[in-house]
C-alpha cells in the first residue's frame, strides 16, 4: 500500500517552523509497512490544495494531510478535500456538543461565549469517520472514495501524535495485510562509500531484509529493514543479516542497537564497573561533554581536564623539556598526559588528546589535521598517530569518535581476556 | 520570482531524519523575496525524481533540489537534473583534482586510494556552474533552461548551508531586481512569545523592514529585513530598527550580528587580554567545547577541569565538609569550584557549574534543573542560583549559555569601568 503525506500551512513554505509533523507521520507509516513515495508541503490556498490532493490520490492509495483544522478562514483542509471528494460539508452534531462542554470547562460558564467561527472545527466531509482529538479543539477526521483513503488531523504535534496512535494508527492498520521492522548497525573507521563497495554482494543479494548506508557527519548506520505478513516476525529475517554484516566489518560495528559511541563506552564501563578519567587538549571538552550527555556518567567519569595551553599541559606534570623538544602535538605529550591525568585521578583507565584543529597548522608547524590519542589502561599505554580530515568541527569530532572508539576496543579486550 | 524546494531521500521520506534543509532554504528563499508555494520530498528514484523536477519546472522559476550527491549508485539527483534537461554527464576537471587533494590530506597518502564510485560526485550536467563545497566532498551545481534555474546542493547541513551563502544565494541575488538583506538580533534570558508580546508595537509598525522572532533550542534570535531595489542600501532601514530593539531590551541582546554566544564571549576576553579557566560538574565540559569551538581560544582559554565526580571535586580543593554539609550541588561548592580553579590557574576570570542534569533529584535530594553558577574575576566573586527547566539536555544548554552570559555581562562592566 502506498501513502502520502501532504503538510499545510504558509509558516512551513517560509520556514517559520520545522516540519516534524511529516517527520513523524513518515516514521509512523514506515512501522506499519506502508511505502511513502512523496511528501508534499503547500500553504492555506485553496487552489493548489486541491491540487495537490488531487494528485496525491492519483498516486497513492492513503493520502494524510496535516495542519489546516482551526476556526479561521485560513483553515481550508477540509473544504478542499470535501471538494475533491464532490461532498458537502456537514456538521457533527456529537463534535458540537464536545465543543460547547470543553469551552463551558476552559471559561467556567454554563453557556459558554464561543464565536461562530469556532465551529467550523465540528464541520466534516459528508460521510467521514471523525476522530476525537484529546489534546485540543480541532478533531480530525477519514474519507474514503474508490478504494483510497484520506486522513485528516490537526498541525499541533501533540494534537497530531494523540490522534495517530489512538485513532489513527488502529484504523489504518485494520486495511494493512503486511508489516515492516528494521535494525540499525552503527559503523566508525570506514566511510559510506567504501563500506557500500565492501557490502556489495550482500546489498545486492537481499530484497527482503533491505540494506541501506547513511552517512553521518564522521560515522555511518546501516539500516536493514524487513517486511513481512502481519502474523510472522520480520526479526527472523533480519537478525541473520545483521549477523552477517558484523562478520564482515568485524571491530568496525559499535553498535548493532542504534547507540551512540558515548553509549556503548558509558555501558562499557559501568557493566565492569571501571573507571575513566581524560585529559584534552585537541578536543577542549567534547570527550566530557558526549560522556555527560548519557545519564550516569558520574559512576565512572572521575575526572576531566580541558588542557588547552601548555601551562595546564605543565601543571598536568607534562614537562617543559617534552613540550619544547617534541612540541605539544606529539606522542610524547600525549602519553604523559594520559600517564599523569591517571595518576591524579586514580582510574582504571585514561585517554587524552592532542591535535592541530586549525584553521592552519599550529606554532610548531604541525599540520592541521593531525592528533595523537594516548590510552592507559590495566594492560599498559598505548599511542596512536591519526588524522581527522579538515575543518576544526570535523577534525574535533574525528578525534572524539577516535578516543572513545580507541577506549571502546580496549574494553571489549580486557573484558575477553 | 517562484521558488520551489525538492528534498531528494528515503531516509526523509521514511522520517529517518529530520527535513532542517527544507526549513533552512525556506528561510533563505523568503529573505531573498522569493514566493515559496510548494516543498516535495521525494526518494532515491529516478522516475518519480524526474517526475517532480519536471512538475516543479512547469510551476516555479527556481527550483532547488538537496540530497543525492553522494558517490554511491543511490545518489542520482544530478543524473535526473541532465534527463530533464536533456544533456549529458561530463566530469569536471578541477573538481577531480580537487577531489583527490582532499582524500590525499585525509588519509595522507601522495597517491590516494580512491573507489572509483568517488568520482561520481565530480560528474554534472553539461553546461552547470559548479560550486565548491567546503565542508566536504561532493560539490553542488546549477543548471539554466528557459530562464528557469535548477540548483542542486548536497543532503548534509552543514555543506549545504556554507555553500548556500558563499555560492547559492551569491548567484540567486545576481538573476532578481530587488534585493533582501537581514540582520540578526540574538537575545538570551527570554522566551519567544514574551519577546514577540513585548515586542509587538514594533513589529506591528514595521512593513519594511519586518521584525520576526524564531526559537533556538534556549536563545532567540530576531530577523530584520529590508527589501529594496538593487542600487538601494537596505541598512539605512535595518540599522535604525535594530537600535530601537536593543534600546527596548538591553542586556537581553547579546549579539547584533548573529554571533554565538562563545563567539561573543571569546571576542570580549581576547579583545581585553584577560584569561579563562573554568571547573565544570553539571556542564561537564559542555561550556570548555563550546569556546574551542571558536579558534583562537587558546590564547585565553588556561584551564578546563570537569568535576563531574566528587573525588574530583575534593582534588580541586573543595573541602569534604562543604561537600557534605551543603551538597555537591549548592552555592559554597560552586563558590568553592571557582575561587579553586581561578587560583589552580592563575586567570583573570573562572566560572563554575554544579546542579542537578537529571533524569530526576540527586542523591541529597536536590530537584533536576537546579544548578549553580559562579563567577570570580577582578571585582570579587558572585554566585547566582538558576532553573534550568526539563531534560538533560535543556538543562546542561542553559546552564552552559546562563554561565557564558554571566560572564559576557561582568566583562562589559568591566571594559566599562
Amino acid at each position: 500500500m502506498d501513502g502520502e503525506i501532504i503538510s499545510v500551512g504558509t509558516e512551513l513554505l517560509m520556514g517559520q517552523i520545522l516540519n516534524s509533523d511529516a517527520q513523524y507521520i513518515a516514521q509512523k507509516f514506515s512501522e506499519m509497512g506502508i511505502n511513502l513515495y512523496h511528501q508534499v508541503v503547500v500553504g492555506d490556498n485553496m487552489g493548489r490544495l486541491c491540487e495537490c490532493i488531487r494528485q496525491a490520490m492519483s498516486r497513492s492509495d492513503i493520502v494524510v494531510l496535516s495542519g489546516g483544522l482551526g476556526p479561521t478562514q485560513d483553515d481550508m483542509t477540509k473544504w478542499a478535500v470535501a471538494e475533491v471528494l464532490g461532498v458537502d460539508m456537514v456538521e457533527d452534531s456529537q463534535s458540537r456538543e464536545h465543543l460547547i462542554s470543553l469551552y463551558q470547562k476552559r471559561f467556567n460558564q454554563a453557556v459558554p461565549d464561543i464565536t461562530e467561527n469556532n465551529f467550523r472545527q465540528v464541520q466534516f466531509p459528508q460521510g467521514a469517520t471523525i476522530f476525537p482529538n484529546h489534546n485540543g479543539t480541532a478533531p480530525g477526521c477519514a474519507c474514503e472514495k474508490d478504494g483510497k483513503i484520506i486522513v485528516v488531523l490537526p498541525g499541533p504535534p501533540r494534537e497530531l501524535q494523540a490522534m495517530m496512535e489512538t485513532s489513527i494508527i488502529p484504523f489504518i492498520s485494520s486495511k494493512l495485510d503486511s508489516k515492516i521492522a528494521s535494525r540499525y548497525i552503527r559503523v566508525f573507521g570506514m566511510g559510506e562509500s567504501r563500506l557500500e563497495t565492501e557490502l556489495r554482494d550482500l546489498i545486492d543479494a537481499q530484497s527482503n531484509p533491505t540494506i541501506a548506508p547513511y552517512a553521518g557527519f564522521i560515522d555511518v548506520t546501516l539500516r536493514v529493514s524487513a517486511h513481512v505478513g502481519l502474523s510472522e516476525d520480520p526479526y527472523l529475517l533480519i537478525d541473520p543479516v545483521v549477523e552477517q554484516v558484523c562478520e564482515r566489518l568485524g571491530g568496525l560495528v559499535y553498535s548493532t542497537d542504534n547507540e551512540s559511541m558515548a553509549e556503548v563506552v558509558s555501558k562499557l564501563l559501568t557493566q565492569s564497573s571501571q573507571t575513566l578519567s581524560i585529559a584534552e587538549s585537541l578536543t577542549g571538552g567534547m570527550i566530557c561533554n558526549e560522556l555527560v550527555t548519557v545519564p550516569g556518567s558520574s559512576v565512572y567519569l572521575k575526572e576531566g581536564i580541558v588542557v588547552y595551553s601548555n601551562e595546564a599541559k605543565e601543571r598536568l606534570g607534562v614537562s617543559k623539556q617534552t613540550l619544547e623538544t617534541y612540541s605539544a602535538v606529539s606522542e610524547e605529550t600525549a602519553l604523559a598526559l594520559v600517564r599523569n591525568i591517571k595518576k591524579r585521578a586514580g582510574t582504571d583507565w585514561a585517554l587524552a588528546t592532542t591535535g592541530v584543529a586549525g584553521p592552519g597548522p599550529d606554532v610548531d608547524g604541525n599540520r592541521e589535521g593531525l592528533y595523537f590519542i594516548a590510552l592507559s589502561g590495566p594492560d599498559g599505554e598505548q599511542v596512536y598517530q591519526h588524522t581527522g580530515g579538515e575543518g576544526r568541527s570535523r577534525i574535533r569530532w574525528h578525534a572524539t569518535l577516535t578516543a572513545l572508539d580507541t577506549l571502546r576496543k580496549a574494553l571489549l579486550k580486557n573484558k575477553r581476556s
